[in-house]
């Protein structure tokens, strides 16, 4: 449960991305930032990101003078560095001279130069100079005492069409398939008469090309995963040399859809990511807060309850969204301490400085183009630096969850690719989200794993919509449930396998024994339709009342299983919409409809209660107020956050030290609108 | 009136697209096939419609010895087979080694490999391919007792841009205009400059070139339509020497778009369509319902009233539309029966089995991925199996039309292209569905005809914004009229010729006489917009009371014709609105907006009483009720559909026998929701 | 104040684009064309715009003898004419032969031959081809009596991006920046590494390249502009020689986004545009109004109040839009006399005779398809022909504008390629006419500037959202409220300067002293939020209550300046929102958020009530009435105008002279639905 500090001192992170080559024009400025940085207790930038072209201004020819000074200068006055490798974008020479190191898009036209992260990940020149830059800054910097861990690249993302690509996935593809018959098979292609006589008639997925077979889309999107963390490796490769104790990240982002992150988080060595919450933008800001919180708990879950970093986040607003909303005062710091709660063990933005032009110029940033930090923001960010400086002994600390819930990318990928009976709005992400918050709303710690994780540590897994089973997840699934585990299905599960072919013999397929039903055929329904669905009395939750579905609705048969509600509406009234199977000393839930958060709630809270699992305080948490837990060998910490905009009571049921104050507090706790506390068990 | 059966026996196909060549791994899977097959009472199976790979696995190498096995082992079992053409879609080994066989797009981008229904029909290769395979699939089966007929490709569509088709664009050209003067003209090509000085400066229209000269737009898509018969000619002289006893179709789609299907009917034998209702997509059933048995009378029309083949439908749902709905009990029996009808003497679905895999795996078939067919989808196949068996007798009966609705697809891409004064929402085919609304409504049979198609034996016609008078249409009408016929005619109709130029002389053109009025000009009515319109006392209809006209509102002169209402709102209120000419023995209507349904209820209500036109049943019929009858030289046969989700009750106007039970029926007979009978005159 | 005649005649000038070599064919219509140009008083026709293909079939066969007849009989006729340069649309010879001169566009796919205005400007073949079909119309006819003007090709638009161009554009920065380290500098461009070492990599922005440096893409915009007006120049050059003392125009369009015509009209002589106002397309007449009242007043201003050519209209509807409405009676006079109000001294059509083909066949013109003039539409031209010939007097007269407001066309680019708080409906335009709408209400003059003019001959400037301040405008801000000019200034302004650069040390930048605040963030709102602002009691422009901001919201410290309103909701209640800074002898405002209407009619009310700015006539003018002054030295002429639907009285404050009737007014004028009236001030 407890985790060694990631960078071995028992401290929180508090720092930003550093760009100061886009100000060696204003000496002033650089003077000045050190400076501001002490005033709200930084201790980590991140540099280099984006610096190839100040590095590398021609080829060949190196300029590391600027980045020495900045180094020291940081080191000097106590802040350390995360040293990126600047991959993420080409200096100019790079791509006119070499233009195969551009992409080529789907579509098959060949980009020019320009933006960032859009680099043939093939090229073996690009390769080649992204190794020597690679080595010279290792070289260079790799046993700085400043320099704390690796940043590598920048944002990941994307694939590129071009023949040296095509080439890589025609070899990718044989050493999965091993022979085109096993290909042929796998992709069903003789659907169409597409079946491949040579392995050259392989090609990429294309809106001008083959788009509908699926097993190939699929193929194509783990093939890129691989090529990702395949180039990712290389660059780690090419530094590690020079100093194997540093550590190794490239920063993650939001519900990452171009790549499998849990494939991906085996060639790093801590997870880092990019946050930036849409705080302010819907009514209330609940629907953010626990959206946000899951991508934590995923992050977290990566690499199996390990502290992560956050890596970039925003003092106040973005620039690239059709609106940009500032953080309302209170929000900055009950969403970095959010970050903590879920298992960050620093707190980083994008980045110190506005930049004065170019396309992020208005991005918000510590120091604003005004120049000072004696601003809103700037102030906000020096009163998260003085908390986080009171909170050192949590780092290292973790969750514990009995809960987990699997959101599996390669299943999004399939879900999202299928023609089946709803080719418009199922958003497998919001799915997910909707079973989450139940459990986020009772302050009740998850995991969010996916479908090649170990389900033996969990009381409760919850598995929505895993229209796609691969791997051992449904052999795994029947013995966690035979061994006593809790398990909750729900429509449009179990349809196909990893290459996308449907089981045959009755959906869901291989979890048809542990679920114990049949799933004949599913309807869909319409945006502005609904059915209802009525618990039935006695049924073993004790659940009362009346609920919603909408959008599916599988028509099943319990076999097995037994029923607790059933569908009140259309032509498939009365048929079991709720399902239980005892399966060894286990149960396996099904439920056949996308419920509504009503029923989420009862469902969840009645299913945990019946297991003993607890939130993070045994209290009834006013709505829109979470409680989220940390804990190590001594300690549990508990995260105390109120997203609502009015002000709200929590009744404990302990003493607690607030860690902030050193104040103690039981009995009742009065919340300010968008407060947070961080409170140790006394 | 009475036509031959198709296949010379008294008795309604029933079966499916069959793809076994998916299923040789599963030997177990074929021999239930039949099973099942024998069960549902089918007797017709569509095979080899993407079997081209499967047949044909690398150049020249050809494999028949599987789909000897099926079409023997079908015939052993009393089932016929409709055989294809391989055409819809290439094998890769063809793309890969003559690329010149794929089709390039209208913006000049040559597409990859993929997808189906996509060649160069130009391209001389892939003819010659063509040629082949069909040559040895005709070599070996046209004589075998299986085959009923062939399956020419599959849904053909869309068109090639590449330098052969421009080239046999300018050769369609001169072969139409003769001279380069005579097509400049045609096109009014002077305006902007884009008189055309050589033949070989014409190219097809594009977003990246021309597209604003609408003749030229229109005589693309004529050359689109001109190609692909060509093309499904090359196909047929391929074949119809190894039996020339053999009839052709090639399937047709929904209301298509991309050719002119009363030009292409002419060359295959029997009409053939796949046809895919949104059911239940909307609150009620009615608007589906009229459209789709419009589309039935259209395929029924192509052809004089020729029984046609039902070759593609879903018995539940399909897969690639935003959401895909189940057919709810009662329903594939009704939309079955409605195709049967409206003049289909079969019925049959895409496909079969359930593919394993690929794009349409999740289309509703007879046998789903669970193996049998004891679900209820395969009930409802079984039990319209079983009805289809007992309605022998009507095969080769058709039916009795009085009335014709112009739907004219040339003047429906004229409509869609030119800018006129209103570029959005025109929608010439919801226009022509409002008229045919009021008369399904009613029961009275209508056939769907073009400008091109013989008026004499019709009492009524109904031409809708013939916006494109072409060929002899206006000369027929006048004679048709003149002899007594009645013809309705609307705002934007008599506008512009073959090739878009405007007629001069005052609209609408050349039926200025026939209609005996002026048409000055033309409002545009914003979506929010509408006109009051109401009618005259002691107008000849003896139409009473107040209407709503929207989007056109035609300006109009009553200069012979007498008025029946006038516009009652904005500048042009008092002007007139509805007119009728005396012309000849007849008389010649004129509607100068696009008026409600409430209008063309009692307007053609009234028009049909004084004109003595009847429904199937002389009865008041239930709203969402209708009835349809069919003829043949000994009997009348009605088809009594309900579409309401409610029961229905229906006074009959005679002594009915119900084929189905032999049961006489007579007063009210009592309808369930979606109920369907088969009656015959007693 | 006083012009001289544009062409020496006091009288206006009706008329229209005239394309008989449409016509040629039918020698009837070229004789009625005549005769009905004099029964509608058309002494104007502008020829040969799109005749090149007519004029010159072949390469360097030349054939003027269909214009000599053109020319030579409209003259014999009493009808000047505007001869054109034909280089709008190329004959499709010139395309076929040199590919070249077609256009690249953005994502660098070579165009095809179609459409218009679509050359690649740089091409050297296009250029020379150009040159010798204008030397050779220019030789022929510069001299002929009936030519009044020059019409220099028609509505210039777009840009090239082949490499030419990107050569031509790279000339273009080389001569603008010197070296490519101020470029550089300029661009902020090492932001994600995209620093320039070499000239040649330097790209146009495409969205396969480079995108996101916002000064590249502005720059991008200026050369497309510098690029359009040298080949004006070049144009221009190759006839001038032939007779210079004819004026140069070429026609401008609704404002205009590829090009800054504040440049553009530098090299013409006399402005011309072609307006289509969306008259009857919203419930009422007046945002449509006021809106195309601006663009006149634009189009004066771009020559110092000269009075300019409405070079085209439509007498009746458009066709290329969604929906087309028709002018509905009276608005053709209202509109045309609109246009004179503003600075018109011409009203000309486009075009005089519908074409029979292609496809602009159905945009309004004088002459119908029905071949005469005795049409609604046709009176109304008539109609408005005998009432200009009573207005000649007004000829050369101009405006009196003591208000500007500022409209940039090169910051309306900066603010919506500005990747900022709101990426989604600024609408630069629209925060414009917010402004405008309140003088227009009152019958006020406004000039409509950019940030280049001078200043200095208002009382007030109004400058909403100037977020880019180019040039000398903030230090010519500060002189001219310093010598007693009254500013106004608002949210998102003061940004960045020329290249994009945000200024450092605090917004509004420049702008920082005259205002006298500091600008610390700027909120965004969503659509559906607003924020409440109210007055503070005793405020210097004594506004009382409370009124509605939006979209943007300031966050400001009012440093020098006076608080006249403050924010009452949202985290920034109670801060600063309306202020007004004294800066030597005048005074600057600032307003904070995009306030409601109610808010601009009352501070524009009580600010130009302060300054004795005074409208037309002195009088309460009924919504949606307005009357704009003209004057000259002698007179004073005031147009009335009605555009509501309604009748409405107007009290006028002494006595005027009817201008058509040459009755004398005085006191209440009534004035019938769409009325417009020509008054002399007695």
């Amino acid at each position: 449960m407890n985790f060694q500090p990631l960078f071995g001192k028992q401290e929180f992170l508090h720092g930003a991305d550093y760009n100061p080559e886009q100000w060696l024009d204003y000496p002033e400025v650089l003077e000045q930032d050190i400076a501001m940085m002490k005033q709200a207790n930084c201790n980590i930038m991140s540099v280099g990101i984006f610096s190839w072209a100040m590095l590398e201004p021609q080829e060949g020819v190196f300029n590391f003078a600027w980045l020495d000074d900045v180094i020291n200068n940081l080191y000097k006055n106590g802040i350390h560095v995360f040293l990126a490798t600047p991959s993420g974008a080409r200096p100019a020479w790079l791509s006119h001279k070499y233009p195969e190191v551009l992409r080529t898009s789907q579509d098959r036209v060949h980009q020019l130069h320009g933006g960032r992260h859009n680099h043939c990940l093939s090229s073996p020149i690009y390769r080649e100079k992204v190794k020597i830059i690679n080595s010279e800054l290792a070289k260079r910097y790799a046993n700085h005492p400043a320099v704390l861990g690796w940043h590598i690249s920048n944002e990941y993302s994307g694939s590129c069409h071009c023949p040296l690509c095509q080439e890589n996935f025609r070899k990718y593809l044989k050493n999965k398939y091993k022979t085109l018959d096993n290909l042929n098979k796998a992709y069903w292609s003789v659907f169409w008469s597409h079946t491949y006589q040579d392995w050259d008639q392989i090609e990429s997925p294309s809106t001008i090309g083959e788009n509908a077979v699926h097993a190939l889309n699929l193929d194509w999107k783990r093939f890129a995963t691989y090529m990702a963390m395949d180039f990712c490796k290389s660059e780690i490769d090419a530094v590690k040399p020079y100093n194997d104790k540093l550590k190794f990240t490239t920063n993650f982002m939001e519900f990452f859809y171009d790549y499998d992150y849990f494939e991906f988080a085996k060639v790093i060595d801590f997870v880092s990511w990019d946050s930036y919450p849409r705080w302010h933008f819907d009514k209330d800001e609940l629907p953010t807060a626990s959206y946000t919180a899951m991508n934590h708990d995923l992050m977290r879950s990566y690499k199996n309850g390990q502290p992560f970093v956050l890596m970039e986040s925003t003092p106040s607003c973005t620039n690239w969204r059709d609106l940009s909303k500032l953080k309302k005062p209170m929000m900055h710091r009950l969403s970095s301490l959010q970050a903590v709660a879920h298992g960050a063990d620093s707190i980083q933005y994008f980045q110190w400085r506005k930049s004065r032009g170019s396309s992020e110029k208005f991005h918000g940033a510590v120091v604003d183009h005004v120049g000072h930090i004696n601003t809103r923001v700037g102030h906000d960010v020096v009163d998260l630096g003085k908390t986080l400086s009171k909170l050192g002994e949590i780092v290292g600390s973790s969750t514990k969850a009995e809960v987990a819930i699997v959101f599996d990318t390669q299943n999004r990928w399939a879900i999202d690719d299928s023609q089946g009976p709803r080719n418009a709005g199922i958003d497998y992400l919001q799915i997910v989200h909707e079973q989450y918050k139940a459990f986020w709303n009772r302050g009740i710690s998850v995991d969010i794993i996916d479908e090649s994780c170990d389900l033996n540590k969990y009381k409760l897994v919850v598995a929505p919509a895993t229209y796609m089973i691969r791997g051992d997840f449904a052999k795994n699934v029947e013995s966690f449930v035979q061994n006593g585990g809790t398990y909750v299905s729900t429509y449009w599960s179990g349809i196909v396998n990893e290459t996308d072919l449907c089981f045959l013999g009755g959906f869901p397929g291989p979890l048809k024994n542990v679920l114990g039903i049949w799933d004949e055929e599913t309807e869909c329904l319409a945006d502005f339709e609904e059915v209802d669905i009525k618990f039935d009395i006695n049924n073993i939750l004790n659940i009362k009342g009346s609920f919603k579905g909408r959008m599916l609705c599988a028509l099943i048969h319990a076999n097995e299983a037994n029923i607790l509600a059933h569908y009140e509406s259309d032509f498939f009234a009365n048929r079991p919409c709720v399902t239980c199977n005892n399966f060894g000393k286990g149960q396996a839930y099904y439920i056949a409809t996308r419920m509504d958060d009503a029923f989420n709630e009862v469902f969840y809270s009645k299913l945990t209660e019946q297991l003993g699992i607890k939130g993070a305080i045994d209290t009834t948490l006013p709505k829109g107020v979470t409680c989220i837990a940390r804990y190590n060998n001594d300690n549990k910490y508990v995260f105390v956050m109120n997203f609502n905009k009015t002000e709200q009571n929590l009744q404990l049921d302990s003493n607690y030290i607030n860690l902030e104050t050193q104040e103690t507090l039981s009995d009742i706790v009065h919340l300010e609108p968008y407060a947070s506390l961080v409170l140790k068990k006394a």
